[in-house]
């Protein structure tokens, strides 16, 4: 079940997973991610899935019926196979691997009642990376960009379907106006911090397909309080 | 110089203001929003600028050398000129009573360092507005909307010119958007608070025309501590 370099690690929450035993982990965007999205019912699409960390997160968290989740690198896309199979998942958690851009042709259009999705926060540049590095593939602009990401999660929705999203808050700007190209109208927004008075690193963008322009943006969330702890609210996402 | 229903008012900046002595009066947002654009230099233009708050505020904070300002009701507009003149302010600041939507024929396309407007806020809905109230016109979107004050900034600003905003955190999605519609580039965002845990009811946008994508979001500026009184950074703003 499982092979060489990989780890299989306790979520707490009834599940587990399969990761690398270095670099290829989740991280607390997908933590974040996961709960800011834990209303979700229905349908749901994870696009960008990677080991799978999201539906795993989302069928303990929330009241989906059944998660479909798309990762383009096969041997990342099989690592989350092999974690769905492992917890007995595969009534209510298909992964597939498969290129985002081909989605709504696989899985149809406007068929799901939400979208989840931890995107390549990077755009790709001076090219002296490596495109063949699965880390660099995760992080980087190189098999998708956002505007893809976008218009494909509004291509997959129902109307008044939900896309939350988490991306790094230099790119806010691009991702509301790519987000209203495409009908998905900006409706919630968190920033994250590691602290109070630090830069804010993350953000928290829901989504709704065909809604009406109000943004409603919630209070910063600070991850860590001034003696260097979780704060309360991060206890509680994490299930402490 | 001073009419029925007006007072003078110190802005103990060395420069005084004409008022209607209710209603009408200048807030904690044209404060905020003049702070905000300090830095500008060389040619600037205020739309919006009703009493004539941000040049009489500008004209203290910033190496402007120029300060061109529109507003569109008359009335409103003479209170703004008479105050330049009490102010002995005629070189450095023109108003000129005019559609917003003429400015750039007026004044001329891509003229401008910086722009700064404090628009009005709320889109028209119901219909139940007394649309001749100046209070309403300077409130609502009567005379004009978001998409042509951003429109008309981009087009009176010169490339890397800056525009300066303040607004509604509900509108930020349209702002954003609009903006990178027009070619501004949304560069530099704060969030204002009433106090901390409190919902942000202001946000300041700078974008640069011509500008790579790349937001820089700053840390949420709060206007009372725990005490209700005003925190420091408010003080240093009013300049006290």
């Amino acid at each position: 079940m499982m092979e060489f370099n990989e780890t299989l690690d306790d979520l707490q929450n009834g599940y587990y997973i399969i990761q690398k035993d270095s670099g290829f982990r989740f991280g607390i965007d997908a933590v974040l991610l996961s709960d800011f999205a834990k209303s979700v019912t229905g349908k749901v699409m994870d696009l960008c899935t990677g080991t799978g960390i999201i539906p795993l997160l989302l069928v303990a968290k929330s009241n989906a019926e059944h998660i479909d989740a798309v990762e383009i690198q096969p041997e990342i896309a099989d690592m989350a196979k092999r974690s769905v199979e492992y917890n007995s998942l595969t009534e209510k958690v298909n992964i597939q691997c498969a290129d985002l851009k081909d989605a709504p042709r696989l899985f149809g259009k406007s068929t799901y009642d939400a979208v989840t999705v931890n995107p390549p926060y990077m755009r790709t540049g001076s090219g002296l990376l490596n495109e063949t590095d699965n880390k660099t593939i995760s992080r980087h602009e190189i098999k998708c960009n956002l505007d893809d990401v976008i218009r494909v999660s509004s291509e997959l929705l129902k109307p008044h379907g939900r896309l939350f999203m988490v991306h790094r808050p230099s790119r806010l700007a691009e991702i509301f106006s790519a987000m209203r190209q495409y009908k998905l109208e900006p409706k919630i927004m968190r920033l994250i911090a590691p602290t109070e008075g630090k830069e804010v690193n993350l953000v928290l963008v829901c989504g709704i397909k065909c809604a009406k322009s109000d943004l409603k943006i919630m209070p910063t969330l600070f991850v860590y309080d001034e003696h260097g702890n979780y704060t309360k609210e991060i206890d509680e996402i994490y299930g402490r």
